[in-house]
């Protein structure tokens, strides 16, 4: 793709259209929407926007960053915004919708048929973040009496608007959701038998207002093409495909990552999130764990005698800080990612537990016996080598403890497991190492 | 599944085969995967398999976890080895093969037929990673001189075995790929067209030895259901579906997560791997950042006489590394992140670091105003406070650009990004962010 993206700016610039038409044309949609943020000037965007195919445009469109949606949603015509929106699927209408400013919104809606614009606005009254708010309409539903035949002359018929035709579902007069069917199974049966007879009836379907996290690891560990979305009365409103559940779980992990490093989740990209958004963002949590860190400051000024009189106890206090940090972090990472993957559930909280003490024992020995090792050689001080061995012991099993409990006690009460993360967890541990380490010290230094 | 897996339980135990047998038939393979990790006894994992209908008893085996899977096969005689093996995907097969000791892969060797074996060395051979290691070799190919008839004809003679159909590969006679169609268009057309006429000719697809990362990455971006495999002549030799794109995805998410956090990536799920081997992943990073915290211990040494004569300056140290330690793991966790779903690319290096500067100065300039706050109301000392102002705004300004710098020189040195995250990025801030400190308030302070 970046071979043909110079020639394609260089055509553009020179207004070689018919060349430019037929280089656009050999490209997939999602690719020419990467090269739309190449462009600087909006007059490009719209003179390369033009210029593509109509089965491509609309694909193009939505695969395109929401301010470059935005742009060509306002340079169009009401005659070409409503031929992009006709090949729009309602779920990626409604993805576009949500990231429109208000008169672009009433713009769009204005421009949709009658038919369109109530599903939009159904899908819009669901809640951000559930099975509903990402589902498609735009499902191939069969009788239970049809044949098989039938059924293929149905899928003919409209199958052509259709997100996914591979699935079909098969629900009574009621639109209460009695089995499904794959494409698969329709080609490999004969043609005289009814719907009923091969329909698979273990559905596996999920509610409108289900989680949308927990609906896409149902499609890691299903594989399936795609999910019926049904409301409390079974009756099917929509379906979730495997695209959308793989845009669900990139936009989670993305979450995970940037709550686990102490930020607020960013809605857009690195580079098209603005330096203002970012520190927002972030100032957050660093004011926050800045002032729990002047805790820790508290305690060591408690010790000042302490430290006054053998100095170098300062030097041991990052080692220390830094060792409990990376222990806490290491084990809130595994626990908020099994929680998340549901490898670790809430009832195994005393296993979990059990394994991280044990854990913490090899560790903090192993850490303990090759720092008192460095402090033998360097200061020849048995009794520093043993206070710190056990500083770092009872830093470590303490660092694991809380990494273990608090991700599962958010979990508990229903927060973001992701919250109890390094940050949160260094600082906490930091306050209890340093008071940890000053009382041994005073102990066997008879200070 | 909660629900019934006490009755399953309890059936198993007091040998209710037949209704056991009603029950289960019911649920999904997934689901009866999940089953068997409830289970202790060898005896009750091979009664549960042996009731299992011939159909989701494959399906059930490739969804368990290898331990289970490797009970199974050393209980199986070789007729039932072979039945399963016969039901199994090639690809699925090689997932298998590479999780057992090499007893147990001899005897599944011995059990498959000769074109699947030779098939399946052929997986084996690929490097690790690789796309050839994921791919399967069952797909549909058509040649593109065939009727639509034709080609519903050979779907349905050869379909049944095929991990997909809904893709369906043209290839030549030298298996040159030529093009591919949807089972969607071929329904959609007219039967007496030729494949040639109806194929896409702009065809998306990966190499043999491409990473399997990026290969899953692809799927994302394209929405596609399965990308073809093709050798340096651009010779088909596979196809990769997107349940194989989810599983790696999920894996090198939690690999990132584990690598992020100072921990070697575990195989495993967190209970499955054993409390020795996550010693063993976590004790070599915390050996080395332990010593390296040592280096700040040592800076911290050299200005003694400084914090002698003004104790307090001691209790700002855990503040200042904490914070010096979040702002690092901020960035270096959205660069990383970034790298890998592509939204930034070693080429923007300037701009990143441009717009962290900017990020950095905000954030260090209201820390440092907050905190000189704080340090006016408790100790009324203005001389203190600018120390500490200018202390924080020079931490976090190296905290960002290290961030943001460090990931990228990895990526550059073909390194994987990860291992530039917080824990190694606070270890140096640490040392950086301490003689900072030290110096400025020498200089102010007329130490």
């Amino acid at each position: 793709m970046e071979e043909i993206k110079d020639e394609v700016l260089n055509l553009l610039k020179t207004k070689k259209i018919q060349e430019l038409t037929n280089i656009i044309k050999t490209c997939n949609p999602a690719d020419i929407a990467s090269l739309f943020n190449e462009l600087s000037s909006e007059e490009d965007i719209v003179i390369l926007f033009r210029i593509l195919p109509k089965e491509i445009a609309a694909e193009t469109f939505v695969a395109m960053d929401s301010d470059m949606e935005e742009i060509l949603i306002k340079a169009f015509n009401d005659k070409e915004l409503k031929a992009v929106l006709d090949e729009l699927y309602v779920d990626d209408a409604v993805d576009i919708i949500e990231e429109m400013p208000a008169n672009v919104v009433k713009r769009i809606l204005k421009n949709t048929d009658n038919e369109t614009r109530e599903e939009i606005n159904k899908i819009l009254k669901y809640p951000k973040d559930s099975a509903g708010s990402i589902m498609t309409v735009e499902y191939v539903s069969l009788k239970p009496e049809m044949t098989i035949k039938e059924a293929f002359e149905r899928i003919r018929k409209i199958g052509v608007d259709k997100e996914t035709i591979y699935i079909c579902y098969v629900t009574d007069i009621d639109r209460k959701l009695l089995g499904l069917v794959s494409v698969r199974t329709l080609l490999l049966a004969e043609e005289h038998k009814k719907i009923k007879d091969v329909m698979n009836t273990h559905i596996i379907s999920v509610n409108t207002l289900e989680d949308k996290e927990k609906v896409a690891r149902k499609f890691d560990k299903y594989d399936y093409l795609a999910l019926p979305v049904v409301d409390n009365e079974n009756r099917l409103v929509g379906i979730v495909t495997v695209d959308d559940a793989m845009d669900v779980i990139r936009e989670e992990n993305t979450e995970d990552f940037e709550k686990m490093a102490g930020m607020n989740p960013s809605e857009e990209t690195y580079f098209k999130t603005s330096v203002w958004k970012h520190s927002k963002n972030r100032i957050i949590w660093l004011l926050f764990l800045m002032i729990s860190a002047t805790l820790t400051g508290g305690i060591i000024t408690k010790y000042e005698n302490a430290f006054t009189s053998i100095p170098l106890l300062v030097s041991f206090i990052p080692m220390l800080m830094d060792t409990g940090g990376n222990c806490g972090s290491q084990t809130s990472t595994m626990i908020i990612r099994g929680l998340a993957l549901e490898e670790i559930k809430l009832k195994d909280w005393f296993k979990a537990i059990f394994k991280e003490i044990r854990i913490a024992l090899i560790v903090g020995i192993v850490l303990a016996i090759v720092n008192g090792i460095r402090i033998q050689i360097m200061y020849h001080d048995i009794k520093l080598a043993i206070v710190l061995g056990a500083s770092l012991i009872g830093t470590v099993i303490l660092a694991k403890v809380l990494g273990c409990v608090l991700p599962m006690i958010a979990k508990k009460l229903k927060l973001d497991p992701a919250i109890m993360a390094a940050p949160l967890i260094t600082t906490i541990v930091d306050t209890c190492s340093v008071f940890i380490y000053f009382n041994i010290a005073m102990a066997i230094f008879n200070l």
